[in-house]
């Protein structure tokens, strides 16, 4: 429609009687023509004293018809020249679609798929501690006093540059007390530089996969495996390949190996969550096909500090020699896990590359609290705390074992106790996990269904995650008779 | 090229008298070879014996270079069955450009094509203060002792549940608190449920694009912008479309508006780097194009505390009828960068989703300190220390302006002084601001180009961000008189 076709339009469409008033009417039909671009983008629009003359409408009307649109952005007037449809209002928004106005806007409300489907299979508790939570901490226990004894230190004194955002890579001093940490305890070897701080591993994940790889590539993961590090790599665009696992370890076919993933994820210290430890064998096979077909492996070494009897095997990082190995740690379940403070390291040539991403991607700061953790590992807390707290759960844990040996003897069998905080309790097949887990949180008691971690649902077994690190001596025993009031009748159902 | 002809192939090229060793260059040949796909992956290449008598060169010498190929995962051996050419060896990496094998060796260890963009385009500087950083508060004003009192108080007392993970969304009291701020100070309307605390800007975005696009979905980012976002943008394979600005703010052209994107990330407040401000009309246009095509809106409201002299617009949430503005904000420059605490505030309706997704997806804590901050605000620490900071920034931001203008009189136009911690220093056509920040970088004085800042590299405007905020009074002329040394050279050779 051309201007001077304007009043005609308009005077076509007013309803002199028994309508709107006339004020709302003139806005309305302005905004609808200029929505469905019958008047496009830069059309003049008629003088508010023509147009008024031509409809026979007062002229403050128009006027203030002119203004509202201009408000609102449909139109601009320059002083002098009159005014225009906007070229930046809102003219190319509903399409052909008119008459989705007076109904509903399109429908923005809905969640991406991979957003959707990080939700569908989102892993995480209300619940963070409390019988039985698996993978939680006592963190009655920490020192606090100590700690904050520690912070109070450094905010008296407080250099301001532990105040502003962390260089790529976190505190120069935490990096080199943890690298001598992790060649003592963990037989990793690594410079100080070859160390990233990280807020934990679900970020230490993130980085690699981001850095490493691209959307559609695939990663082999333990099958069953933590959930929280599987919707990380989803949500990452990574197509997940799930590979069994047996007594030692991961254990890809034949035909796996015969197509390398871009990337892999294990547990070889203990594996998660049944705790097998992987064998010397199978570290060694994996180490040698990464290197033949350039794969990353990344090694999550959750929960290594806590082994009863045995001692650990040194990590996979230490046995690497082609710089293909990836070592993910934290602090959350040795310290607690609010601090939210962990470690990646990795190979040579790669640390300048992975600091600046950590700074570009996550903008990272915490340095004051990273000086206190140092000068926590420095000064030996760090490693009598964990002694005393692997006399804890080991207690815990005995506690645990007899109490489950002694209401249900060897019909159950329990694996993966031989280390960090939960064991498993395996069901027999066709007894439903996740209905014995909803109707124990039903009483208050929080076990996670075995099941739940796998990701080929097929292949799932039945059990229960029954973690005992932050539940007191004294409550293990009546908070397990509990649970067995819900399990018994699983039980007894089955079949 | 087949298997039986690669010692033709070879038997040319190999040079018997004058060249490098004959094992060098066996190994180059085939490395070349394979990079260039002449051997594509899976070929089975003639065993050393065959190759060796149709080359006439001893049996070791192949044998050598085959294992020297193994070893490096060009190749791989299958016991009795022969070599192959790898499948997932570095055949992809080096594409046409065959003339970087002979220096640099096979190199499987590269980053992923995201990884490399996000590093090439990395923007993080490895200062965190000092004239003229750009973004950076002086944290030496921090009210550290209030502070840490209260932080002493929390450890003293230490409720356990605040050292374990968050529960989605963060501390409760925190969320409180930051309602009735962003009520009262930013007239952005929600409830305490609809804030998720978050470690700032860039988790806040990638939460929220994450949850709300796909890979492949396009954002418009104001053109120019700020490069941290525009990373964690790029990593989550959102493909970015430049808007440029006009004075009232982003100014969408009617072709892109006929192309409604999924999201768009702007600055209404206080562009960034810019500096102005989103008019009405512009705001109401983006809501109006919003509501009809289903776009979200992020609106970054940092730094919006600190003005001077002019009274900030609201926010563009406050005027969002339709649920389409997610509103992100941080602590980072009011308080302290290394603090790491932002929220974000999402529409009724996601706020369960949005909580959920940030426990999966981050595995928050820091609840103790979240604690702290809540308390802080409550008690009037937060907004006396703002009014505090603003007569200081205030002041700097004078001294800095009074600077230049006795050095350069009106010869160049200064942008964006009238709200945050920096100002832009436009500078004419034809100067390279990157070899002036370059050189000034040089004599130990950050400033950035705001070329950088520009997606469209060809409309890219030459300029200086100076950042004032951490500059300590009698530090800045002395500083700018150090920047006008290299950047009068700078402007006296253009042309």
């Amino acid at each position: 429609m051309r201007a001077s076709m304007l009043s005609d339009w308009l005077a076509q469409r007013i309803e002199r009687t028994g309508g709107q008033p006339i004020y709302r009417q003139l806005y309305g039909l302005l905004q609808q023509a200029i929505l469905s671009r019958e008047l496009p983008a830069g059309t003049k629009v008629p003088s508010s004293r023509l147009l008024a003359s031509e409809l026979g409408l007062g002229r403050n009307t128009v006027t203030q018809v002119y203004e509202q649109l201009a408000l609102e952005g449909y139109v601009w007037s320059a002083t002098g020249q009159g005014t225009f449809v906007s070229d930046s209002a809102p003219d190319e928004i509903v399409g052909a679609d008119s008459a989705a106005h007076d109904t509903a806007p399109a429908e923005p409300r809905v969640l991406s798929a991979r957003g959707a489907r990080l939700l569908q299979g989102a892993g995480v508790s209300q619940r963070q501690g409390g019988a039985f939570m698996p993978g939680v901490p006592d963190v009655s226990r920490f020192p606090a006093a100590v700690w904050s004894r520690l912070q109070s230190k450094y905010w008296r004194r407080l250099p301001p540059d532990l105040l502003t955002y962390a260089p790529g890579g976190g505190s120069p001093k935490l990096r080199q007390v943890l690298a001598d940490y992790l060649r003592t305890s963990r037989s990793v070897h690594c410079t100080p530089e070859q160390i990233i701080v990280t807020t934990g591993i679900h970020q230490s994940v993130d980085l690699a996969v981001r850095l490493l790889s691209d959307s559609g590539d695939v990663i082999w993961t333990e099958d069953p495996c933590y959930w929280g590090v599987r919707s990380v790599l989803q949500v990452s665009g990574l197509s997940l390949k799930a590979i069994p696992v047996d007594a030692e370890g991961i254990n890809p076919s034949a035909d796996d190996l015969a197509d390398p993933p871009k990337l892999m994820l294990v547990t070889p210290s203990h594996q998660y969550p049944l705790g097998m430890v992987m064998s010397l064998a199978r570290r060694r096979m994996l180490l040698e096909f990464a290197r033949q077909n350039g794969c990353w492996i990344i090694e999550d070494d959750y929960d290594s500090e806590f082994r009863y009897g045995s001692r650990p095997l040194a990590s996979l990082q230490g046995l690497d020699t082609a710089g293909q190995v990836i070592y993910v740690g934290s602090f959350g379940k040795t310290l607690f896990p609010g601090l939210r403070i962990g470690y990646i390291v990795v190979p040579e040539g790669l640390s300048t590359s992975f600091a600046t991403a950590s700074a570009e991607l996550y903008r990272e700061g915490q340095l004051l609290q990273q000086a206190v953790l140092a000068e926590f590992i420095a000064e030996g807390h760090f490693t009598s705390h964990i002694r005393r707290m692997r006399g804890i759960y080991g207690q815990r844990r005995q506690i645990l074992l007899d109490t489950i040996r002694k209401r249900y003897g060897d019909a159950l069998q329990i694996v993966g106790g031989d280390a960090g905080l939960h064991l498993v309790l395996r069901l027999p097949n066709g007894v439903d996990d996740r209905e014995v887990a909803k109707a124990a949180l039903a009483i208050n008691i929080v076990v996670r269904p075995l099941s739940g971690y796998f990701l080929r649902r097929e292949e799932g077994m039945s059990g229960l995650l029954i973690g005992y690190g932050c539940v007191a001596e004294d409550e293990i025993e009546p908070a397990f008779e509990k649970l067995a009031t819900v399990l018994d009748p699983a039980l007894a159902g089955r079949g």
